[in-house]
C-alpha cells in the first residue's frame, strides 16, 4: 500500500541530482557551448561579451571558436574578471549603478564594431546586469544617475524603466547592433527576464524596441520628474524600429530550465509533463495548485514529473524567513499530505532564495505532519512568510550556494507507482 | 499571425457546447444510468433513494431496471418528489434540518431492507441533502438538532461534525448497509465533496466509517460541547469498520465532470489534459496558475484544451458581486492578455457560481483590455470580489440556469493553433 521509506529517500535523491542537471545545463558556459553548437561563422568574429557572465560566456566562446574570433571585449563587474583571455581585452564596471568605468568599456565596444564589413559577425554575449554594465549615455552620467534614481524612487516598474533608459544611450533598444552594421550580429542572450521578452535584458541593445517616444514622455508626466531639456529631446526621438543584421539565440532560459528537468527527469525515468515555464502567481497558491495535479496523478502507472518554471511571487504578511520557493513547497506540503509516492520541490536556479541561504526546498507527504508532530502549525508557518524556519525542521531546504546563473524558479512534482500497492 | 474574429466567435461557442455536454453527463439521471450500464442483478432489487436529487435517480433505475425492482423508497426534500413511480413509496422531509418526515422515511427504508437474504439486492442511490434526509437517530430529535447548532456554532469542519452525527444516527457510518445485511448493497452516489470521499456524503450510510470514537470525544471537548449522557455514551461505541456486502459506484463527481468535459472537447477535435480533479486553492491564483499553462502551450500544433475541477476559494476584500468561477476567469483574462488563441471559462455545475445568477465566466485575450477600454481596472474589480460586473461588461458571464446536479466547478482553457500564422 505505501512507498517504503528507503523509496522516499531514493526519490529525494532524484530531485536533487534533477536540480543539480538543470541548472548546470544553465550556466553561463553551457548556454554559449548550446548556441555555438548550431552556427558555423564565416568571416571574421568580433566579440562582445556584456553583464554578470560576461567573461564566463567568452572564455568559453574562445574555446569553441578559437583564433576565428579576431579581437573582443569583456565588460563585467567588478572582481568578476576571472583571468586573461587571449585576444580579449577585459574591462570591469559598476553594477547595479553605471560608472565611468562601465562607460569607458562600452565606448571601447563600439569602436570595436566601427568600420565592420557584411562579411564581418559580432558574437554579442549578454547577460543579467548588463543594463547599467553597457551604457554610453547620451546625457551626463549625473543626469542619468538622477533620472535612475527618480523612476526607482517613483515605483516604476522595469518596463518602464526601460522605456526611458533606451532612449538616453547610444547602445541600448537596439542601437548597439546598428552601430555593427553592415556586419551580421550574433546575439546569445542568459536570459533572466520571465517570458523571453529580449528587449527587456539590458535593455536589448542587440533588439528593436517596441515602446515610443508617446510612451517615454507618459511615463516622465507619470512620475513628475524632473528632467533636462536635453533629455526630454531625447526620450522624444525613436528607437530602432527595424534590424536585419541580428540573429538572436536565447540560450539559458526559463523555458530551457524546464527543458533541461524534462530531460533530466526522463533519464531517471519519470515521464515529464511541462505545465509552463512562465508561471506568474502566488507562490503558496502555485504550491496548492501543483499538488492538486500531482494528487489527481498519483495512480499514474509509471513514474511521472510535473514541471512548472517560471516565478511566483509572495504576499508579505508576517516577518519570518523565507522565499518564493520555500513557500510554494511549505503549501505544498499541506496539498500532498498524507499521499505516500509524491515528491514536489522548487528552486531558485541563481541557487540563492529570498533572503536566505537556501535555493529552495522539498518536501513530501509526510512533510506537514512532520511539522505538526514537533508541535508547531504549518499554516501559521505560512501566515509568518516563515517557510525557512518550517523547512529547517524537517531536513526540507535545499542549498546549491551561489550558482552562477539566474534563469527564473522551477518546481517540479515527481510521482512514483507505489511498488507495494495491493 | 491572428485568430479571426470569427473565430473567437467559435471558440466561445465550443465552450459553451463543452459546458452543456460536460454538465449534462453528470445530471442524476446520466449518473444512474452509467452505473447501471456496467451491472447486471441477480435477484431482487429493493431501491432506496436518498437526497435532493433522489426522486430523479430513482426515476431512472425504475426505466432502467423495470420489474426487476420489487419494492423501494425514495426519501427527499419537500416538494422534490416530481410524481408516482410504479412500486416505490415516495417520502419527503426536512433539509437542511432533518424532522419527523426524515425519521419515518428512514424507518420506513429500514424496515424495507429489513430480513433480506443473500439473494436480494439494495440500490441505494444517494445525492446531496442526504446527511439530514436519511436520519434515523439514537437520541431524541431536539437533542440531535440541539448538537448540529452547537457544531456549526462552534465553527466545526464538515469532518468534524460527520464524526459526531455518525455515532448517534440508525443508518450513518455505515450502519444502513450493515442492516441490509446478508443482502448486497449498491451504492450509487451523486458526489458533491470534494475528493471522492465517498464516506462523507450523507456521513455514508453504506461505508465504513474511518473516525474513531476518540476522535469523536476530542471533538466534544475541543468545543465544550454540552450533551446528554446518554449521547456520551453513544459516541463511545465504534462505528462500522467493516463492510463486506456493499459495491459502490461514484458516478457524477467532480472527476466524472472532467471526463465528461474531456470528451465534449474530444469531440470538438480538442486533444484534452485534465490537469487535476481536485483543484483547491485561491480563485484568482488558480486562474493565473491556468493562464500560465495556457500561454506555455499557445504554440501546441493541434487544437487543445486543458482541464482543472475542484473548488476554488474565494478570499473577500472587497463588498463587489461574484463567485469563484468569475473571479477565476477575471483573473485568467489578465493571464492571458494580448493572446489571441486563447479562450479560458469556469463554470459551477450547479449553475451557480457564489451568490450570482450566473454559472460562471468566460474570457480571451482581448477581455482584459476591452475592460480596460471602457475606463476600468480589472485589477480593482478583483479587489472588490466584483468579478461579475467587471465580466458583465465584456459579455463574460455563462448563465446555464440551476442545472439540477452538483459535483463541483469545471475550469477549461481552450486553445487553438493561429490559422493565419505566417
Amino acid at each position: 500500500m505505501t512507498n517504503t521509506c528507503s523509496e522516499r529517500i531514493s526519490m529525494r535523491q532524484d530531485a536533487l541530482w534533477i536540480i543539480d542537471r538543470s541548472i548546470k545545463e544553465n550556466m553561463p558556459d553551457k548556454a554559449v557551448e548550446n548556441a555555438l553548437k548550431c552556427k558555423d561563422f564565416s568571416g571574421n568574429v568580433i566579440l562582445v561579451a556584456v553583464g554578470k557572465a560576461a567573461w564566463q560566456m567568452a572564455y568559453t566562446a574562445k574555446q569553441c571558436l578559437g583564433r576565428k574570433i579576431t579581437a573582443g571585449i569583456v565588460l563585467t563587474k567588478y572582481h568578476h574578471v576571472k583571468g586573461p583571455i587571449d585576444g580579449i581585452v577585459c574591462f570591469e564596471g559598476g553594477h547595479p549603478v553605471p560608472d565611468e568605468n562601465s562607460i569607458k568599456g562600452t565606448q571601447a565596444a563600439l569602436k570595436l564594431v566601427k568600420d565592420l564589413s557584411e562579411k564581418d559577425n559580432v558574437l554579442f554575449l549578454l547577460s543579467g546586469g548588463g543594463s547599467a554594465l553597457f551604457e554610453d549615455p547620451l546625457v551626463s552620467l549625473a543626469e542619468l544617475q538622477d533620472i535612475n534614481r527618480q523612476l526607482l524612487e517613483s515605483g516604476a516598474d522595469i518596463v518602464e524603466i526601460n522605456t526611458i533608459r533606451k532612449r538616453l544611450s547610444r547602445v541600448k533598444g537596439g542601437r548597439f547592433a546598428q552601430s555593427c552594421s553592415p556586419a551580421n550580429v550574433f546575439s546569445v542572450i542568459l536570459n533572466d527576464v520571465l517570458g523571453n521578452s529580449v528587449d527587456m535584458i539590458a535593455s536589448g541593445p542587440a533588439c528593436v524596441d517596441t515602446s515610443t517616444s508617446q510612451d517615454a514622455i507618459s511615463i516622465v508626466e507619470k512620475y513628475h520628474m524632473q528632467i533636462s531639456d536635453k533629455a526630454r529631446g531625447l526620450l522624444q526621438c525613436e528607437t530602432v524600429k527595424k534590424l536585419d543584421n541580428v540573429e538572436c539565440i536565447i540560450s539559458g532560459s526559463v523555458h530551457q530550465l524546464c527543458e533541461a528537468a524534462a530531460n533530466a527527469c526522463m533519464e531517471l525515468g519519470y515521464e515529464p509533463l511541462i505545465l509552463t515555464d512562465c508561471l506568474c502567481c502566488h507562490a503558496s497558491d502555485a504550491g496548492l495548485f501543483l499538488s492538486s495535479v500531482a494528487r489527481s496523478h498519483q495512480n499514474h502507472e509509471k513514474p511521472l514529473a510535473i514541471i512548472a518554471g517560471g516565478e511566483t511571487t509572495v504576499v508579505l504578511t508576517g516577518n519570518g524567513k523565507g522565499g518564493r520557493n520555500q513557500e510554494l513547497v511549505l503549501a505544498a506540503a499541506e496539498g500532498i499530505k498524507g499521499t505516500e509516492n509524491i515528491v514536489i520541490f522548487s528552486v531558485g536556479s541563481d541557487g540563492t532564495d529570498g533572503p536566505t541561504d537556501a535555493a529552495g526546498g522539498i518536501v513530501d507527504g509526510f512533510t506537514a505532519s512532520a511539522i505538526q508532530g514537533l508541535g508547531y502549525s504549518v499554516h501559521q508557518f505560512l501566515q509568518n512568510n516563515d517557510s525557512y524556519h518550517a523547512l529547517e525542521l524537517v531536513n526540507g531546504l535545499v542549498f546549491t550556494g551561489p550558482t552562477g546563473t539566474n534563469v527564473n524558479d522551477i518546481s517540479v512534482a515527481l510521482i512514483r507507482p507505489c511498488t507495494a500497492c495491493e
